[in-house]
């Protein structure tokens, strides 16, 4: 076996990474003028509570709400234009669906996307409002189904997380905000499948910015696959589809493009409690009036927590979403 | 009786104001490095409703969670150092006495704050942690308990819009969003006791800025004491405080020097119902994100509802609060 083909292997077996720093660069030059460049959030009494300097980037501020516009603009971009004539599937029960839907009306990419029978109505609505096929199927049956309709109909799939055009494209919010605030020692994202944690990883090892972070994710206790997956060194699976109110993090287990560059990039992972993720909401809704999902939170929530020594330090915290309910919410926070 | 008198007669009588644009920038240079200079927020989805350009300066993110910050700490840096060492006196039902108390904090002033029983559990807490001493009593006797109170401490008394200082360092939000933003068609603000209209009035009649926006005043129809005033030319008072959800707005008159301004400045002043309201707040929460309070939002109710003829204009528009209870905002929008 030649090197080559050694490190081939690993990668298909998700031990090391082919996609580079670069890729965020590159991801960045097609999303110009496309993404929102989000603006950056502070607070005096945040820092003031948490001995550190905090930047938000208020991803919740995006384009469908959530930085999954990113990768999912990144991906269609990138499509031949005769995959783009055929048009693309996805299956997602919330954000990314709705990011695929969007990115396909603007480039005129037809869009399928599977989504669980239990998809909140106003997320429906969303898909359908841009434009978007929608199945809907059995949670469980969801990728199965949407492989098995992209086959039939020979549609190029976008999956949620584990992709590389996906990865890079959401690297950027971090890109962005390496380039706005400078020089930052620590840099948080929420972790689900993986997407965004890898994609700001990479970011992170741009040279070409002042800052070389560390890169810590965050990600719910009862969600914890991610965290574990990092110790052991191996991707972990968790039985059942845990029940945490970050709804957008309910994967069972990261995604394997996003694990070999989580492995490489990420320095750790740590989790938060439900609880300390509705302090988090309820702090940026009372004091920052910020609309942000409980994903959303999850990074702050770590910060906020003391799960992650901060203190003196320039910390990065990507907000990555604010499609909530408003009754959920006040349940929640009220 | 000479010129200079009859100027001073009909200015005491609230028909001309001595306050003149100038008094804007003079005020925005006082308040440099302490207030917030707030983003202005925009929304492609919103511009396609109303067809137009909409520039929201987000007043929410001032410190104190409202642009009262501004006419406050603005007032009470104006004091000599006597006046500051005896220390300073407001009434109000929120926002007003948490920025006197906050301004006091910075500006080392010990301040009293009388409130009405009724005012919101959050903004009695914003108030006592800025370490102000406060005194509650029924919303109708708090000027008079005001009063009586600075008289026996010989305390100099802020009041929350009736006050040179006060309408000048309110005009600075719009003094900022026209710097930011040019031209301007439009301005719209929200009305109460007049202090951010008039100040908005006068910034936009600055002769250094690429716009002279027509200024509108946006009020709750059911406490429309403004828009009558206008209409007959003189200071209409309503028989009882309005009950609207807009609990900043409900004022039973305009300032005498607000009034002056309004006469000479101000447009027009339209009504909202407090549905417009209502649609305007669920909005800002679930499509940019933002929490604004019910009178923060008023202004955007009246580009919304149509009130304003905004075709084709780049309209500005003061989102001026953000303090509001999560259960509150869920029953009203949830």
């Amino acid at each position: 076996m030649t090197a080559t083909d050694a490190q081939r292997n690993a990668s298909e077996a998700g031990l090391t990474s082919a996609l580079q720093p670069q890729a965020v660069l590159d991801a960045a030059a097609i999303l110009k003028g496309a993404a929102n460049r989000t603006p950056v959030l502070t607070s005096r009494e945040l820092d003031r509570a948490v001995g550190a300097q905090v930047f938000c980037k208020a991803e919740h501020l995006q384009r469908v709400g959530a930085f999954k516009f990113r990768g999912a603009y990144h991906a269609l971009s990138r499509l031949s234009s005769e995959e783009r004539a055929r048009g693309v599937l996805t299956w997602s029960s919330g954000n990314h669906a709705a990011a695929v839907a969007l990115a396909g009306r603007l480039l005129g990419v037809r869009t399928t996307v599977v989504m669980p029978d239990s998809a909140l109505p106003i997320k429906r609505a969303a898909v359908l409002g841009y434009g978007a096929e929608l199945v809907c199927c059995p949670a469980a049956e969801r990728e199965n189904v949407g492989r098995r309709i992209a086959a039939q109909r020979d549609l190029a799939v976008i999956p949620p997380y584990d992709h590389d055009h996906v990865i890079a494209g959401q690297g950027t919010a971090a890109l962005e905000l390496m380039q706005e605030i400078e020089p930052l020692d620590l840099l948080l994202a929420p972790v689900g499948g993986g997407g965004l944690l890898a994609g700001t990883a990479l970011a992170a090892g741009l040279k070409d910015t002042r800052s070389r972070p560390r890169v810590i994710g965050v990600e719910p206790a009862i969600a914890d696959d991610a965290a574990r997956s990092l110790r052991d060194g191996r991707i972990v699976t968790l039985d059942h589809v845990p029940d945490t109110i970050a709804d957008g993090l309910r994967t069972r287990f990261v995604g394997e493009r996003n694990f070999a560059v989580m492995r490489e990039r990420v320095h750790d992972i740590v989790t938060v409690s439900e609880e300390e993720i509705v302090l988090a909401l309820r702090w940026l809704w009372v004091r920052m009036k910020q609309v942000v999902e409980p994903s959303g939170a999850v990074a702050l929530a770590g910060v906020m927590a003391g799960k992650v020594d901060v203190a003196g330090k320039r910390v990065g915290v990507v907000l990555s979403g604010g499609n909530a309910d408003p009754a959920a919410v006040a349940r929640l926070i009220g």
